[in-house]
C-alpha cells in the first residue's frame, strides 16, 4: 500500500501498518466471483459433496436444542470435545497429543497471528519455503517480520540450503525465531517433504534453537491413500502444528487450531482471548457434531477423488497445451501446480492481459518476501470443474502464446530470477 | 503471567507476550460455570427470550439452501447485505455511514484488536476512562500501548480530567494515539457521558489530534426508551465506531464491526486479512437472516424488560444489605453496577472468601492498567434471576460483613487510592 495523500491518518498509523499491502488473495477473490471468467486463482474447495440436507438438520438441532450454549460465550481455548476430537484427527498423521495443548482459532490464518503475535519482534527472521503460503507472508508481514526464503525441489525444502540459510542469517546477527514450513501438497508449489528429509529438518531447527511451525491443512487430501507422518509426531517440544476443518471439511465456519507445547498454548490462549475473547461457540459445536455424527474419513476420500481427478484433467491439459520450455510441478495432494513459464515471462505483468481473456490464476512474485517468482504462477486445480480446467489451461496458452509472439518480435523482457521448484520439467511427465 | 522455570520458551517470546496477562474475565468464566456459585461477574447476556425454535428453521435453510456459499471462504470486509443492516442498526444512534465503510469482525473485540494494530506503536498512549472494559486492556497490553485512565463521575468521562490527562501525557514526552471511551452504560463503571459532554469530548480529541475509538456494545439496552446519539454521528473523521451483536442479539456467532473513516478502512480489511482471511460467512448470514426476518426491536425491547427489572431488583438488594458507606452507580441500562466499598476494603483479596461464600464479582482492580480499583467491584445484573440476585447480594453482604468484623478486630488494611464514578451514595439512592 503505497501512502494515500487522502488519507488525513496517515501519520498515526503504527509502523506495522506500513507492512500491509492488499493481498493476492483479495484481490483475486473479487475476479473468481465473475462467472465469465475461468479462475484457476483461488483456493476455495468444492463443496458440493458435502452432505448440506443433513447438516441442516444438525445446524437445527445445534440450534432449536442447544442454543443457549451454542449462541452463548465460551473458552478462550475452544471447547473440549472438539479438542478431543482434534487429536483423534491428528492421530492420523502419527501425532499423540493432549487436548489441553490444543487451542481453536478462527480458521488456522489466527492460529498463525497468535504464533506469529506471541514470538516476533519486529525484525526478527521467520524462514519460509520458496515460495510461501502468501497468508502467511501477509500476517509475518503485519508484525514485521523479516522473511528469508529456503529454497525447494521436488522432495520439499532442502536440508542443506535450510543450513545455509540459518549460517547466512546468523552471520548478519538477525535472529531467527521460526521455520514456517507446509510439508504435505504445498501451497503453492505442489511438492511434498520427503519423509527421509523430515528429521533432518526437525534436527537442524533443534540445533539452531529455532521453532517450527508446521501448517498442515492440505495433509489428509492425498491422492495415493498415503497419510504423511507429521513432523509433530517425531518432536512435540520443538515444533508447533496448524490445523484446519476449512479444506477436510468446509471454511466457512473458520474453525483451525494450533498445537503447540503447553507453555506455548498458555500464551496462545491468553493471545486468543485478547483478539477474539473465544472463537464462535456454534461453530465449534458444528465442526465437533460433524465429526461425531458423519463418516468424516468417507467425506475425505470423497474430496481427494475429487481433487486427484482435476489434477489428472490439468495435468493432462497443460502437457497438451503450454509451450515448450513451461515446466510444472506434480502434485500428490492438495490444491494447487506450480507453473514456470520460459525466460522472459513476467506473469504479474500478464494478469490483466490474462483476466481480459477470461482466465484468473496467482502470479508467482505473490509468494515471495523477495520479489522472486516472475516468471511463476500458482494454478488451482480444487474449485473448478475438469471441463473449465481444460478451457482454463486453453484460454492460458493462448495468452502466453500471444506473449510469446510479441516476445519474439519486440524483444522479452529482461531475464529475472527464479525460484522454487521447477522439475520435471513437461517433457518428462 | 510470571516467568514459568518450567517453559524452555520464554527466551523466545516477543517483547509484547510479556504484557499478556491471564484475564480476569477468563478465570471468572471458570467460576461462573459452577452451579452453586451465584455469579454476579461475567457479562454473558441473558439468552431465553431468543426466538430458538425459529432460529433453528433459519439455521437449516441456510446450511441446506446456501450452503455453499455459507460454507465457503467470504471478503476480508464482510458480506455486503450485513454491512448494509449494520448502517441501518446504527442509524438509531444517529450514525449516517455507508456500507462501504464498515467492516465485520470476529465480535468487536476482534475489532478492538485491529484498530490497536493498525495503530499502536510500542510505548503510545492510549487514553481510557477510569476504570475501563478489562477486554480492551488486554488488547492493549499484548500491543504494548500505555493505558493512561481519565477519570469519570456520573455523567461520564469528565472532560475537565480529559484536558489535564492530555497535557500531562504530552508534557511527558509521549504520544497519544487514542482516546477509548464506551459512553453508554459503561463497562463497567455503569455510567453514560452526558449529552452536552460528547461534543465537548469530540472536540478536545479533535483539536489534540487524538482519534476517538467509540465502543458501544450496549447502547441500545436503555432502560428508558432512549437511545443515546453516538459520537460519530456527528465526527464521521475522527471517531472510530465499534459495535457488536454479541449484547443485542447473541454473542455466540461472534459477529461484530468497526465504522471507520474511508482511508482507515482499508487498512483495517488488510489487517483483518492478516489475522482471518475472512469473519466466517455462515455467521454473517445467519445475523442477516435475522435482522431481515424478524422484529429485531422487539427483541432488544425484550431484553430490556428483562435487564432492567434486574437492575432494579440488584439496586433494591445492595440498598436493603450493603453496609453503611458502601455505595454504587445506578445505571440506566446494559449490564453493571459499580460498587465501591468502604475504606480499607481489598476485592481482589477478598475473592476467594466470596468464591468460597458461593458468590463471585470481578475485582475493581481488573479494569485499571494501574493498580486502582483496589476498594471496588463490578457486579452484573444481566445473567442470573432476580431471586439469584438477590441470594447473590445477600451472600455478597455476609462476606463483606465478615471482613467488616475482621476488620475492627485487626484493623483495615492500609487504605489504597479509588478510582471511578463512586456517587451517590446510597444513602442518596
Amino acid at each position: 500500500m503505497t501512502g494515500n495523500s487522502l488519507d488525513q491518518h496517515l501519520q498515526r498509523y503504527a509502523q506495522r501498518t506500513t507492512g500491509m499491502r492488499a493481498s493476492a488473495i483479495r484481490a483475486l477473490f473479487s475476479v473468481a466471483n465473475r462467472p465469465e471468467v475461468v479462475s484457476l486463482a483461488g483456493g476455495m474447495p468444492f463443496l458440493n459433496s458435502l452432505p448440506l440436507e443433513a447438516l441442516a438438520v444438525d445446524a437445527a438441532q445445534l440450534v432449536g436444542e442447544e442454543g443457549l450454549v451454542a449462541l452463548q460465550y465460551g473458552s478462550g481455548q475452544g471447547i473440549l470435545r472438539l479438542r478431543e476430537q482434534i487429536c483423534q484427527v491428528m492421530s492420523l498423521e502419527g501425532i499423540d497429543a493432549h487436548p489441553d495443548d490444543v487451542v481453536v482459532t478462527v480458521g488456522s490464518q489466527m492460529a498463525l497471528d497468535l504464533t506469529t503475535r506471541i514470538f516476533i519482534d519486529p525484525g526478527e527472521v521467520i524462514l519460509a519455503e520458496a515460495p510461501s503460503y502468501v497468508g502467511a507472508l501477509s500476517t509475518f508481514s503485519s508484525y514485521q517480520a523479516s522473511v528469508v526464503h529456503v529454497a525447494m525441489d521436488d522432495g520439499g525444502l532442502i536440508p542443506e540450503a535450510l543450513v545455509a540459510a540459518i549460517a547466512a542469517v546468523q552471520a548478519s546477527g538477525r535472529r531467527i525465531k521460526l521455520l514456517y514450513t507446509i510439508p504435505n501438497y504445498h501451497n503453492p508449489a505442489g511438492v511434498t517433504m520427503a519423509a527421509e528429509r523430515r528429521p533432518v529438518v526437525a534436527q537442524i531447527c533443534r540445533d539452531a534453537g529455532i521453532l517450527v511451525l508446521e501448517d498442515n491443512p492440505y495433509g489428509l487430501l492425498g491422492f495415493d491413500d498415503k497419510v504423511h507422518r507429521a513432523l509433530r509426531a517425531d518432536d512435540a517440544d520443538n515444533v508447533i502444528y496448524l490445523g484446519s476443518f476449512s479444506k477436510t471439511f468446509a471454511p466457512g465456519l473458520r474453525v483451525g487450531w494450533v498445537l503447540a507445547p503447553h507453555a506455548v498454548r498458555e500464551k496462545l490462549v491468553l493471545a486468543n482471548e485478547a483478539a477474539t475473547l473465544n472463537p464462535p461457540v456454534f461453530n465449534q459445536m458444528m465442526i465437533s457434531r460433524y465429526l461425531e455424527t458423519y463418516d468424516w474419513q468417507s467425506q475425505i476420500k470423497a474430496y481427494q477423488h475429487t481433487y486427484a481427478e482435476r489434477r489428472d484433467t490439468m495435468l493432462a491439459a497443460l502437457q497438451q497445451m503450454m509451450p515448450a520450455g513451461t515446466t510444472w510441478t506434480h502434485p500428490t495432494g492438495g490444491f494447487y501446480v506450480w507453473v514456470t513459464l520460459p525466460e522472459g515471462f513476467d506473469t504479474a505483468a500478464m494478469l490483466p492481459r490474462a483476466v481480459t481473456n477470461r482466465i484468473a490464476y496467482v502470479p508467482g512474485n505473490a509468494f515471495y518476501a523477495d520479489g522472486l517468482g516472475s516468471r511463476q504462477m500458482r494454478l488451482s486445480f480444487c474449485f473448478p470443474t475438469p471441463e473449465r480446467i481444460v478451457e482454463g489451461v486453453r484460454r492460458l496458452s493462448d495468452v502466453i502464446d500471444a506473449e510469446l509472439d510479441v516476445m519474439r518480435t519486440f524483444g522479452a523482457h529482461s531475464p529475472r530470477p527464479v525460484g522454487g521448484p521447477r522439475s520435471p520439467s513437461n517433457d518428462t511427465l
